[in-house]
């Protein structure tokens, strides 16, 4: 080891007291190089979502070393982003949370013990009453039976044997290594899509599927493999885990927004945690790593970095990056969605007896929720522009999208759900921090050639982000497990 | 405008011959933002490859304006790349070019032209006896056919009409705007694999349509979607002028190797070429467009990138750029290639009435050519670790490739192709400013919702590269149209 542990403690507090207070620096600028401060630390953690403050606040925790994590935006959360309005918050990053087990899999347990820790608190998702159908046309409303929340008729009878056919290959395929499984070269070298065709028989069953890939992955069904879809499915256990509400991954909500985990995490880590500072250049050289970023050159013993492996392809590595591990990076894209809100003075649909929840065959937005707060006001839906909906809708004026989101919902709740006080919308694809959400999604091909490069660590340089998660993938739930892992890992090399 | 063209010649001039003599400045480091010159040009270009000079080229030639290219490397030619050995020269990069139309499709006449301009001479590939073909175990020697130079057997036959179906699909489907094909959804929802499969009926029809995507496009046909399959068929013309040695793409190759093409055209443009100078950073505001590179700060009137798509990832653009601009660069990644020479003394295998062309069932190479200089000495082979070969023997060390690559030349050509007194190599994806070759490749999904993404400019930022060609995409053709269009589009907005 080039330095010890113990000095470099030391340093960082420094380190980091100082680039605190170097407010003035403009990230990227061609002149804050200049400003950028030096700083030793035994990890640095690049990106504060979950991933990074959970790999930060476990090393803070075991005592492990020093730690500074550089953020490129002006704030923590990722892809978690809370804003105040209304006098309430509104969640337009990732929302829900799973706190306890059900027959459909298991809970997102280290997010709510995160979540525990830092004393945010859950409420479950409102879903009493019936649910609004609307297919050909035609409204209709149901009560949410044990068959997934899927409006009765011929599409869920199509769709009901291809989700039992898909929870056996998940279950074939695992989480930990799908490129190893038995059929991997033939799921992987076709598309969900072709598989969706082949295995149902009406058009509303083909409906169905396109409507599981928006919903799930925010993209068509074209756009993924059958094996990453099946990784993504035994990763949360089931298929039915993943769009069930009251028992699966929509359960539950946090008091506050979600983004409010993050912010305690962070508070906690202070000065260790460098906003406004994308990292541009990681340089490995022997017995250290250095990573540069617009208001810090961070020195460490190991690095973490804890962002989608898509957006890796932005920062420069020296020596690169191993050729498979370059090329993951051009071949695990972003999700495409634009989540929407719309805020009425009260939840009038719970009048009419629904849930808030819906199941459409007709865009832009298809499936919503009812995304009031726990005292009941004031009424607010949610919904996602997903897919080839966010492409098409993502450069039309905001006044459009208003419009066709608000249409939707009245086709669902009435007329009423046009008189909307507020429209709140957040296109991910526009975050240049992001470049899209849910999740980096697998096009045929890359999880058979290039799964087995997502995990190792590569010198000096470890990876986190939910992208490398073998449970909860996608999910708050993956990124904390994936921080988890990140920084065990670590430690063993400290 | 904010400033006319004539004094910003003058003041490039200045610029350009300061930037030439700050050899000192490291690329890429901290401290080399204050050596940093300013350059005002008309026209900033990225990238030095064909595309880029081209642009440049017919800029200068037209008297439009200044003109700055920034190159990464520190050399020009981007995917064209020639070593001297052995007394003559070797082409690690692209290397062949068609001269002359045939019955299979156009000559690649831009890229002839523009060599001619320059001066660099070509020579017909050498293919003069039989073909070798490996099967099954079974090494046969054939004459090569009017059929697509394929060994004679069950799998040409099974393949011969699925070859007309292609050219058939290709033709519907057109260069330009294949998203507008009346079967665009249905051919970009499935990848290659899943076609081949379908229109096959032989496992050896099926290994020929996986040999034709790591031939030509060097991945696997899972990789790749139908639609954009018959894309680049349609740039080509036909299938066939895609492989075909004397009548298609591979009919010539460069005198002195291809890259003397951009070395002459960038010696003629003299100090605007600019090497050692990544560019991090293009910031668009009223008037004008900054373009930030390591050792050049150039604000110009209009800036052609011209790069891969997959490469704009490490750029930071300000604004960012449009959501679908944006996607499109995580989702069309490069090809996966290890390109290899074998040196002998002499062409041993045209003693034995051989062409040097080889297609085989067993890898880790499976075509090979001839590639010996038109002296006749000293003999040399060409072959390609393609797709999975490539990616499977990336990292082991070069010794076992060698001895790997000299194995699949003896079964083709006897044991004497063991006796190589050179085995020179190169992997394009350790390339940090390629990542990949042959081309950009498309999953399912791709063209049909970012296609359109791919040429219009956005604001002062235009587009080039071999990806964005309508003919000859992928190819040295389609990168110097690329680069003609993108100057005829920036000349119009000067």
């Amino acid at each position: 080891m080039a330095h010890s542990g113990r000095r470099l403690t030391r340093r960082t507090l420094i380190g980091g007291a100082a680039a605190g207070a170097a407010g003035a620096a403009v990230p990227g600028r061609a002149t804050a190089a200049r400003k950028r401060r030096q700083i030793k630390v035994d990890v640095a953690v690049v990106g504060a979502g979950l991933a990074g403050l959970t790999t930060a606040r476990r090393l803070v925790q075991k005592g492990a070393g020093s730690v500074v994590v550089l953020e490129a935006r002006n704030r923590v959360g990722g892809r978690t982003f809370t804003k105040r309005k209304h006098g309430t918050w509104v969640d337009v990053g990732g929302q829900w949370v799973k706190t306890k087990p059900s027959g459909y899999g298991p809970a997102q347990d280290r997010m709510t013990a995160l979540a525990k820790e830092v004393g945010v608190k859950t409420f479950p998702t409102y879903y009493e009453g019936d649910d609004v159908g609307y297919q050909h046309g035609v409204r209709t409303t149901y009560p949410p039976g044990p068959t997934q929340e899927l409006p009765p008729g011929p599409g869920l009878a199509d769709i009901a044997p291809a989700i039992v056919k898909l929870d056996q290959m998940a279950a074939e395929v695992g989480s930990v290594a799908p490129w190893n499984a038995p059929n991997a070269a033939d799921y992987d070298g076709q598309t969900f899509e072709t598989w969706g065709r082949a295995n149902t028989a009406t058009e509303d069953g083909r409906k169905l599927i396109e409507l599981g890939a928006e919903a799930i992955l925010a993209c068509q069904p074209r756009d993924i493999s059958l094996l990453y879809v099946l990784f993504y499915i035994a990763s949360a256990g089931t298929l039915e885990n993943l769009f069930s509400t009251p028992s699966g991954y929509q359960e539950s909500r946090f008091v506050g927004g979600s983004q409010q985990v993050s912010r305690k995490v962070a508070r906690a880590l202070g000065k260790r945690v460098i906003l406004n500072s994308p990292v541009g250049r990681i340089v490995q050289k022997k017995g250290h790593v250095t990573v540069e970023s617009a208001r810090a050159v961070v020195t460490a013993k190991q690095a973490v970095v804890a962002i989608a492996p898509a957006l890796t392809a932005q920062i420069r590595f020296d020596p690169p990056l191993p050729p498979l591990r370059a090329q993951l990076a051009q071949r695990f894209p972003m999700g495409s969605v634009i989540k929407v809100h719309a805020v009425y003075d009260r939840p009038f649909w719970r009048d009419d007896g629904l849930t808030g929840f819906t199941v459409s065959d007709t865009g832009p937005v298809r499936i919503s929720f009812d995304n009031t707060p726990p005292k009941g006001s004031p009424g607010m839906l949610v919904s996602f522009l997903e897919g080839d909906e966010a492409r098409r809708y993502s450069n039309r004026p905001p006044a459009e999208r208003r419009r066709a989101v608000l249409d939707s919902f009245a086709r669902y709740f009435g007329p009423k759900a046009r008189n909307a006080i507020d429209y709140i919308e957040m296109d991910w694809m526009k975050e240049p921090w992001s470049r899209g959400c849910y999740v980096g999604i697998m096009p045929p091909g890359v999880m058979l050639s290039y799964g087995r490069t997502l995990r190792p660590s590569i010198g000096r340089v470890h990876w986190a982000g939910t992208e490398t998660a073998t449970q909860g993938a996608g999910y708050m739930e993956g990124a904390v497990r994936s921080g988890e892992r990140a920084a065990a890992e670590v430690m063993a090399r400290l």
